[in-house]
């Protein structure tokens, strides 16, 4: 054995388990009358949300909560969500952020899934709550919690949140957790199909994506981050820790709307905030009088899907700035980054808006990222052409799929993780997705990106959203069928928009049919396109404009 | 088991090793054009850094090198020591970086003691490492650096470092470490007495610190640092590696003289630098021909003693920004910082440098930080008062002193790291280093902190340096004994140094012996207090003035 292994072991004194609970054990030592949380007219320094913190670890410790169990949350971005992703973990106890868009019967089977031995959930939520629970066998501890910004809903707990933060010590700060690889997190895939799968997060993972986002965002002391992304969303893409580590200020917000949004960015001088491209799109399209005026620039990171490059070059328009990250829920949110390249500011905003549409290169704290062939894992050339399915490794990809060994086997063959996107890598190393493996359109034997369709699509000045789907067709197997949301106020023929479309791709990518109207999403506002591809398979035989 | 322990366990998918090589390999990746290394006239790439580290990592493999073995390098900040950051841990080997001060016997010890295979010798070093090499039995394999910039000294070895790369294959970049509790680094204690004790790093803690470093000091994609730190210390207190994870810039530096280091801020804009609080007063009494004035700010980390008040005044009038860190060899270099806080702007400059000279509080990547009862180990009161010593716990701490189990095992008693430094801490937590034990004067039964009367002594106009330390005494068993440097050109008499303390502080602890002339260092350039301790000693019965 080597000298450099002998008497030079781990004891107290050199090791510590990796954890974001330290984030806010030093935010509340440093910062103690820092303003850690604005919500409405409220305020909580960090040693409030610390000693809150404290309080609902020991009052959960008190109720026979610890290691192991799970702690299920139904709210919007409050702060007692905040709040529940520090006291939750120092318990001991794993996280359970409920999609807050989702359904009593999906709601009944994660809480059953999951095994959530206390429910908070804001009342906000009761009803379908309430529904849900109907549906539970072993129902948990229901605590209310009430939003004094919340504008409805019964009380259906046996306690309040307030009434059970009472029952705690705020001084109690645990020593958990015990094992960096314990977990922290338990979030359920909003899943197009199927049931929704548990994704189990760590410890170690979480302070280490928090890091990441630290510094690809540059989250410093003086950062204001405004919460127009989910916390039940990858834990806030893991936000909810880094801006914590930060010792910035979070900013609650119960619902993302344009008004409020542009009025808190002025009002609290956001400098930093998050959010699916749907929200850029809001934000984007959003009425002129909403939009406040600022004067500083206020970083946004977006990710999930492509924005389309319209959005950002709109985005820029109105002081922000926009990093475009990629990930998945497998991954603690963010993964990759499109990092910024010298010489991008010289080029014009349509070309830059298509460098920043690319989704990048691989986060700081993740391991390795790579296009690859989806059956033999073999990394495929960096050519821009070779098309091939993202896969990830790293200390923050998860510990796996709660229950279900045999999808964790199968998102970890081969030693990587498997995203199931499909993606070229262009010799400058920056990935850039074409498509997920099954939104894919083969039409006479030709790929079809169904996202290079609906970049089109965006460029169109009437277009406010389009998802394009594979629509059945008896001559070409597969054609592109293009569903559109038009403007406020605009009118639009399919006519129009196939002509423009054919300016701008090849003629066979071109959608054969345009459907207008409203499109179908999920709780977190991703457009279902298995929804869209059954409405596809419904048209049969029809092409040209139709109504949705 | 829980459920959450079943099924989800570490896999090649979701785990690595935290290694600070990962973040060369993402810069070469993403910024492979990038400048990463400047020196003098010549620049290499992250390509560039990347390549030439692979080709050493691999030509050391070829040569037998391998996990557990050391390499040394006796080099100042040059290129060929960066790449040795990289290359040498690449090939799972141990850096052993030597102070280029030190003299032949002990290099000759640490040589021996470390098991040296290999040495990576800068040719202007040539002399001392000869003589060294003449006292040592099992003498590694000689590589010379032929630094381009080096002015002397002569190639004493069996092959040229360009050639040994030339041996190695730029592509092959190794799966090491395997774990990352894998030692890196062997860094000897300068130690002002006794043997020098060997401190082992592990390459989880130099990825942690690194993150500390870019997070404390906003080292982002644009930094460009100057090396006026020693790699040797610390690894260059981590930033060896942080400047490399940023995708920033080197600007590497053979000797730290005030034209070349205010000529190089100037031409390469640096942002970010960091040394010892000798190199701030250097910069801080340059001449003012040698002062070139920049427009920018530049941030300025200083630590290892706590800057006088007065340095870090004059430092900020230049347009610096000093950071005081605080830290050892034995926890990576910084483990505290002195973190700015609101309102700090808002007082007078003396006030200020007043706040800012102050230790601190924890490192965001270090676990725990106290003061406590030497003995017990007890934490005692935020006071401001209550002096005991510094101890540190976390991931940042050494994994231990090489072959020396007693002496890790006394280090580590009771489950933390003993510094041995003497502080208070402040009821703002901010922790105020006292004293080193070894350094507190004891006069007529009151303590007295040397640092103290330093301070008081830094204050006077014509004082360039200054260090006080006990003298033997009859009447009172100790009393204060002034060693003072003055600026160029000056004159001052004992008794107006000695008034001029009587008007700032405590009549007890005002120098009784003012002793003229300079001061002897150690190699890192840290007053040798234990050398003035025994000239104290000589001085018996002597009060006044006299010449050093």
């Amino acid at each position: 054995m080597s000298l450099f292994e002998q008497n030079l072991e781990r004891n107290q004194a050199n090791s510590a388990p990796l954890t974001p609970i330290t984030f806010l054990r030093r935010a509340a030592a440093v910062y103690p009358d820092k303003t850690a949380v604005i919500h409405g007219p409220r305020r909580f320094t960090y040693r409030d949300l610390h000693a809150r913190s404290c309080r609902l670890a020991s009052a959960l410790a008190r109720r026979g909560i610890g290691r192991g169990d799970t702690v299920a949350i139904m709210a919007p971005n409050t702060p007692a969500m905040l709040e529940a992703h520090y006291g939750v973990p120092m318990a001991g106890a794993v996280l359970n952020p409920l999609n807050i868009r989702l359904d009593p019967a999906a709601i009944a089977f994660i809480l059953e899934h999951g095994g959530a031995k206390v429910l908070l959930t804001d009342r906000e939520f009761s009803e379908v709550v309430r529904a849900a629970l109907n549906r539970v066998e072993n129902a948990p501890l229901i605590v209310d919690i009430d939003d004094p910004l919340a504008e409805s809903g019964a009380l259906i707990g046996e306690l309040e949140y307030e009434a059970l933060l009472a029952e705690g010590d705020p001084l109690a700060d645990s020593g958990e957790p015990g094992d960096e690889w314990q977990s922290i997190s338990l979030l359920y895939t909003s899943g197009t199909t199927g049931s929704p799968k548990g994704v189990v997060y760590h410890h170690r993972g979480a302070y280490l994506n928090a890091f990441g986002n630290m510094i690809t965002f540059g989250l410093g002391r003086d950062a204001v981050y405004l919460w127009t992304l989910p916390m039940f969303h990858c834990n806030g893409w893991t936000f909810t820790w880094a801006v914590t580590a930060a010792c910035a200020t979070h900013v609650c917000l119960r619902k993302v709307e344009p008004a409020p949004v542009f009025a808190l960015i002025e009002e609290h001088r956001v400098t930093h905030m998050c959010g699916a491209p749907i929200v850029l799109n809001m934000l984007a399209n959003a009425p002129q009088e909403a939009k406040v005026r600022f004067d500083h620039r206020v970083e946004i990171a977006t990710g999930g899907a492509a924005p389309p490059s319209a959005v950002i070059e709109a985005m820029e328009n109105d002081g922000f700035r926009v990093t475009h990250l990629y990930g998945l829920t497998e991954c603690y949110g963010p993964a990759a980054v499109c990092d910024w390249q010298p010489g991008w500011e010289d080029l014009e905003p349509k070309a830059r808006a298509g460098k920043l549409a690319r989704q990048g290169v691989r986060y700081l704290t993740l391991e390795e990222i790579m296009v690859a062939d989806p059956e033999s894992a073999a990394e495929l050339p960096w050519d821009g052409a070779s098309m091939g399915e993202i896969m990830l490794r790293g200390n923050t990809v998860m510990k796996g799929y709660l229950k279900n060994p045999s999808a964790t086997a199968a998102a970890f063959a081969g030693g990587w993780f498997r995203t199931g996107d499909l993606a070229v890598r262009h010799p400058d190393g920056y990935i850039e997705i074409k498509d997920r493996s099954k939104d894919v359109i083969i039409s006479g034997g030709e790929t079809i990106s169904s996202l290079e369709v609906e970049e089109a699509l965006y460029r169109h000045p009437k277009v406010l959203e389009a998802a394009v789907v594979a629509k059945p067709d008896e001559k070409w197997g597969e054609s592109p069928c293009a569903f559109v949301t038009l403007k406020d106020g605009q009118n639009a023929s399919a006519a129009e928009i196939i002509a423009f479309c054919r300016d701008m791709i090849a003629h066979y990518k071109v959608p054969r049919t345009v459907v207008f109207g409203p499109l179908p999403k999920t709780s977190t506002g991703k457009i279902q396109k298995f929804v869209l591809r059954e409405r596809a398979a419904g048209l049969q035989g029809m092409t040209g404009a139709l109504e949705a």
